[in-house]
């Protein structure tokens, strides 16, 4: 759960960044900045500020910020109503992300571990997207990332997007966000 | 068709938007930048730049760059094999760019039509896009679109892309690009 103060904060961070980076947002894209805690209120550590382009039954669009450091949890797109799950591709915009996915552990790990949660951080596949680098993902690969030391600003184009859907390898992890009155 | 110096030259121009704007581009994204003229040899007045991040079977997300006044003729996307046709976003990420689409003409127009071809730009509903508007086409919609005065650059948010299989107004337009050795 973050406070309204929190959401503002974050969001006037994250509006700033995408400024410094040349993107260009409308005023109710602004308006509706999605800022997600994943329910952990911890959202310096573990956390995401995502406007969402479009979303059609087909086609999703995002721009996706991360501050420095910031984790974006583990988790997977399973199926559902019978599709294949969501598949996405990460475009880094600006920064550096550290993202990592299922398979062999990456000789070098540049990411830093959060003081709490490290344990729900498993896949180590280590992939680093820097502006102009980008991957996809296949559905139902586990994955997290985090900023690099500036934060990052990602696009992500995918099919269909549901979010609730999501598995999550923590267990304590709700994708809503619950902003406190 | 176009020759080999039109469209290195072509291209240092659309890279040259792309870094003004702050988008980055890999050495290799450079390198298969694609100039489409559309057979029309008059690549100033029609034509398209292209840079395609990814074409999955699912999901498709490219970068357009449109020169001052260069017209992206019309056409539609058909249903293929069985599927519907592509459906399309495009979000205008610098510059300023007038799509038009089937529907009631509007009662303004700010395109400018060139000398020759545009009998075949027959659709008027006018959509104007600056910086972080977008619109969503459905498959099947006939639209073209032109640059505005300083050219503009357009994210295109899509499903599967097949230019092959588009339908363009003019008959004599072969999509497949031509480059004169």
């Amino acid at each position: 759960m973050i406070s309204q103060t929190e959401y503002l904060k974050a969001r006037a961070r994250a509006v700033e960044m995408m400024q410094q980076a040349g993107i260009a947002l409308t005023p109710a894209e602004i308006e509706q900045f999605e800022v997600a805690d994943f329910g952990l209120s911890r959202l310096d550590e573990i956390g995401l500020e995502i406007v969402t382009y479009v979303n059609t039954e087909r086609v999703c669009a995002k721009e996706l910020v991360l501050f420095p450091w910031q984790i974006c949890p583990e988790h997977k797109h399973p199926p559902v109503e019978g599709r294949p799950g969501k598949e996405e591709t990460f475009r880094c915009r600006w920064g550096e992300v550290y993202l990592y996915v299922d398979g062999p552990a990456s000789a070098e790990f540049l990411g830093r571990l959060p003081e709490q949660h490290g344990e729900h951080l498993t896949v180590r596949r280590q992939i680093v997207l820097r502006p102009g680098d980008q991957f996809t993902l296949d559905p139902g690969l586990w994955h997290w990332f985090q900023g690099g030391p500036e934060g990052a600003i990602v696009s992500e184009f995918s099919t269909h997007s549901t979010d609730e859907n999501d598995i999550f390898r923590d267990p304590a992890i709700a994708r809503a966000p619950v902003i406190e009155e």
